[in-house]
């Protein structure tokens, strides 16, 4: 194994709170209220639904970015909330500052120095330099569906990446907090290790709580995740 | 100006001093003698026609990495050199582990605080991530020919960094040793940084000693460039 590829949302980074926690410090800002836990959630609820749309064929190329931008539109219509342009650019732009869970920033440090660690993120690219920025990820390369047109699961984000990196894909190891990734990248080939990530979506989460087949690796964190792959 | 992308063969790294180097140590572990410098030289000789060969439709894309291994390959011909293929592959790596000039680490270290940076190269990408994993360069991002197909000065390479940064090319500095280099860019309405690499080619170097026209900076490293920028 050469390379450690991450997904990053819910993976490396805690969306859920540092979007309630940005909604929270906007509400005080601008002296308004918002129903900042529905709102994230339900923002959230439209990520595989509007990438989907673009899977399917039904729209062409989109970012994240911009597919983020659309269903908070729409969901600031469903609850009546009126707002400027530029707080809505600025709602959207709090994808660009998402605080990494506690074990990421040494844990991704010790793995790099044994392998090539990279994300493989459906987040557009400049999404993805400022949250590498923003949360000072080290990565050696940004592996973002952009680069390849395909949102994961689809099978050109994996191989695009082994691709570009010139390795097999069983030199390559997916890390997840997804059993649904980690399913697709082990159907090409690719090594897999699953973090769980119980609170990604909150107190009640439901699903990915355990690891649903006998992945590579399963560990903790990153850092027990290290601890297994290095002596 | 919110990025500074670098050339890295010449701008960043001083690939003539590593080859040469990685040359002599071969020599004297197979207890063989090569012509290092000459070798080194002439194999850099054919970096231009061999990326034309592909900027011109001659061949389909090939990364740099296989345009360098055709490229020894002839060379130790005419040199009547006979070589394994395993020494062959491991002499085409030494572009992999070239070695940074001495200000770039800081000077790097020093402009990603400020700005986004990244490689704008023709080496392929996972030469680039080795370049980079070898000399510690903090790259926020890898851009690359391969990511467009196309080599520079090709304009799809500049506008394709530019385009997924999501930045207008007046808010993309072009950072190189290389005044063609940063004509390509300014022609796109990209910014422009010239820091000249003197001995780049060796002490007999004649050309890109000086800038030759009014880029937007020019200064004798990234540590100057740095304090240019940084108040």
């Amino acid at each position: 194994m050469k390379a450690i590829v991450f997904d990053v949302f819910g993976t490396i980074v805690d969306w859920r709170s540092s979007l309630i926690h940005q909604f929270n410090e906007l509400e005080k800002e601008l002296g308004i209220e918002l129903p900042s836990d529905v709102l994230t959630d339900q923002w959230r609820h439209q990520y595989a639904p509007s990438m989907n749309r673009v899977r399917q064929g039904d729209i062409p190329w989109m970012g994240l970015d911009d597919l983020h931008r659309e269903s908070l539109v729409k969901l600031l219509n469903q609850h009546g909330i009126a707002l400027g342009e530029a707080t809505i650019d600025r709602i959207n732009h709090f994808w660009h500052q998402l605080e990494p869970w506690p074990d990421v920033q040494n844990g991704l440090q010790r793995l790099k120095e044994h392998y090539i660690i990279g994300t493989l993120t459906n987040g557009n690219l400049s999404l993805m330099v400022d949250v590498a920025r923003h949360a000072k990820l080290p990565w050696d390369m940004v592996f973002c569906a952009e680069l390849f047109q395909h949102y994961k699961p689809d099978a050109e984000v994996y191989l695009g990446a082994c691709h570009l990196l010139r390795l097999p894909p069983e030199e390559v190891m997916l890390c997840a907090a997804h059993n649904y990734d980690l399913g697709a990248a082990r159907a090409l080939g690719m090594k897999t290790a699953f973090i769980p990530r119980r609170t990604e979506y909150g107190p009640q989460q439901s699903k990915d709580l355990e690891a649903e087949e006998a992945w590579d690796f399963v560990a903790a964190d990153l850092a027990a995740l290290s601890e297994q792959l290095i002596d």
